[in-house]
């Protein structure tokens, strides 16, 4: 069982299916390809040339060869489009989810997407994608979908079960039937369990659920996020300003949204400017790492005139050199420390937040901690190592400073970048590191200026 | 209708409602809480003290109690604990899913979790806890509950709602009826949409969907969340080495491993070693913190001891400690992009990543052109500001040797530890930057040594 349903994609299968193109051998590539899942021959397609995989799609039928073209990754995605004509690409759109369709037709630029849609056949689904292309990406109108089924408040079971019946096939999975007034306003939703144990006859109106948690179209979709999370919802019903039924979001949007949220964050902290893979080519690659570090670069010149200004000091009491390495990578360290702990409470945000102020308060007290651990520490080595004990005072005060500093800066920047509307992670990566190394080497020379 | 349904959770509320404990003013209580979803009293109740929640969750009824505790977050839980006694807590767990149960359990230690056990009035609920506690945490049985659906293949129709409704108030969204045999065996699975739409006296045989997946008790949960992800699944059933149904993992709970997972990068990627929060006391925080800032600290020194053996080159040259904070700052910005992008792709694992070699080879190629690129900036920098032809060279060198070093040890770092069963994501933390702050030092000297 386990086996046969489970479909162990490997190198030798889409080897033998890139041969089978090849070959032009039709018969082998439809039974191989034959009740093996759409988001596995994604997998394998993603691998072949577009024309290839043009090929193979060509086989499935339509519905298959849509699911796989909307399951597809971005980069995979525009280049397989460049080989197919609008017309083709409508075939496509057309059973298609809504919310898929429109994810597609973001990727092409306005006319392309205008003969798209004036070659769709579907008529709702025309409706559909006009509506849903009004919303902007990040917000729940642009994640909805249009499927859903929706019963009026005083229908009966039967006409309720007679509507699944009818929508069924467009609608992917149900989770719910949201009810409605006369007026498409959003009143509750019935769960498929109470239709199925419902005795004929009985009313809507007199079995449906009136606790529903909604969204409106023009929440972010981090909110809608955590949302769905807390109440641990599998779908949300969408609805605009006056409480329509414009939609609903499904958990699977949810976990993609989750997916994309740590790509973001991992490239932030690790100052990747550009939505990059490792199979990327070398030159795009290159691209989205120069920029960070050429800007870690120009920070380091200036730490550099920092540390020209002390240049007689260092001729003279060669040591202090050796230290700088110690006063960056700590100040280093801590900064992101606290900066990550920042974004780690942004990001399970709850009514109940300290205030700043206490916030600010705490950090300070561990600050205070932490510094003066690593300084009796840092003394302690410095001494036993160098014999210098004004050198190791300073090294000591400096060093407790610099981790006061660098807690307070990347507590506060993290906060600031957030009440800007910037992602907020942002304060962990490259820009917290160079910002802490011109403070920390600053900090470092005056102490040492003032104490030696 | 939005207003009702979605209640603000507020200062205010709290207030009001912690007014109330105080008072012991048990009408208003029940009153204010009264069709507030238990998620929203579980948040409240985790700024009270256990104490007053405890007072609170007495005027619930028991289900609507046992949903606020198995909601709470693991500090707040272990609090709670505290003020229960074992068969107080029986009757929370007589009405939890399994796994929830399974999850409280887990806190307590060994005896009391005995006499929690002893204490249970529904025989059914301690086999399955049983069965539950006998997996590990980190596995498919870890995370799967035992309450589902299940229908025998030889079933009708009428027989199959018979079952969901005498199990239905066990479970909490159906999403599928599971297919059996005699022997438990799963094999396939029935939509409750399939189920609605049959007619009177279909056979489960005649309807059921074959292509059910499923994954095995002991797959890691990083697995679970990556097939649920890539089929989209909602639920998918936990079968045993031989086949037989064992449970079911909902999407909620892969939701919270993603959300877990996200924290736990988050934490090494910063070298914070304990799960904390922002709002933990001040000697945790201090605690999570300290051990990766004096393995830094350390570091540090075994640096220090680096730049000593070049002293004497400082104080003929003293140019040279200016560019120390260059060397190293870039080193770490280098050696971070490089293990992040290694993790990212380690995330999104495919069978078809390219081998360790063609990797490294063009994590090579990229290092180069990054390399010459920041190394004609910074020799066009450090000419233009010190007017210092040797000098300059100097850096430049040691800057591209340093970026080409760092990437290949940022790369391999986090392949070598995701091998040994460590998450890679610790590569891109605290270790790295410290590793390659003594490597930038060392090239970086050598050079100076050689060239001057």
């Amino acid at each position: 069982m386990e086996e046969q349903l489970t479909f162990e994609l490997s190198k030798e299968f889409a080897g033998q299916l890139q041969k089978a193109v090849d070959d032009r051998d039709d018969a082998f590539i439809k039974q191989t390809l034959e009740g093996v899942n759409p988001a596995d021959i994604t997998e394998t397609l993603e691998e072949f040339s577009s024309a290839d995989s043009r090929y193979v799609l060509g086989l499935l039928d339509t519905e298959t060869a849509a699911e796989i073209i909307s399951n597809l990754d971005e980069d995979t995605l525009k280049r397989f489009l460049k080989v197919y004509s609008p017309r083709e690409i409508a075939t496509f759109i057309d059973v298609m989810d809504s919310d898929d369709a429109v994810d597609i037709l973001n990727e092409l630029s306005a006319d392309i997407r205008e003969e798209i849609i004036a070659s769709l056949s579907n008529k709702e689904k025309i409706d559909h994608i006009l509506d849903l292309l009004r919303y902007d990406e990040d917000v729940a109108g642009g994640l909805m979908a249009k499927e859903l089924i929706k019963a009026n408040v005083n229908w009966t079971i039967e006409q309720t079960i007679e509507e699944i019946r009818r929508q069924g096939e467009n609608v992917t999975q149900i989770y719910a039937v949201y009810v409605v007034d006369n007026y498409n306003t959003l009143l509750g939703k019935v769960s498929l369990r109470k239709i199925l144990l419902a005795k004929d006859g009985t009313l809507i109106k007199d079995i449906y659920d009136e606790e529903v948690i909604s969204v409106q179209t023009n929440v972010d979709k981090e909110e809608v996020v955590s949302i769905m999370k807390k109440y641990d919802l599998d779908a949300v019903p969408v609805v605009n300003l006056r409480g329509k039924l414009m939609g609903r979001i499904t958990i699977d949007d949810v976990v993609d949204v989750m997916t994309e949220q740590a790509e973001e964050e991992r490239q932030l902290m690790s100052g990747i400017s550009e939505d990059v893979e490792e199979d990327d080519s070398i030159w795009k690659l290159t691209r989205a790492r120069i920029p960070w570090l050429v800007i870690g670069l120009i920070g380091s010149f200036f730490g550099a005139e920092v540390i020209r200004q002390f240049e007689g000091q260092i001729a003279v009491v060669p040591i202090l050199a050796s230290f700088i390495p110690l006063i960056t990578a700590t100040g280093g360290n801590v900064a992101i420390q606290s900066s990550s702990m920042v974004v780690q409470s942004l990001a399970t945000k709850s009514v109940f937040q300290d205030s700043n102020f206490i916030r600010l308060m705490r950090v300070i007290a561990v600050a205070i901690l932490n510094g003066l651990l690593l300084a009796v520490l840092a003394f302690t080595f410095s001494y036993f190592l160098r014999h210098d004990m004004q050198v190791s005072i300073v090294v000591a005060v400096a060093l407790s400073c610099v981790v006061l500093l660098a807690s307070l800066s990347g507590t506060i920047t993290p906060i600031v970048l957030d009440k800007m509307g910037i992602n907020p992670a942002a304060a962990s990566g490259p820009f917290i590191t160079t910002a802490n190394d011109l403070l920390g080497l600053a900090v470092y020379f005056m102490v040492a200026y003032f104490l030696l």
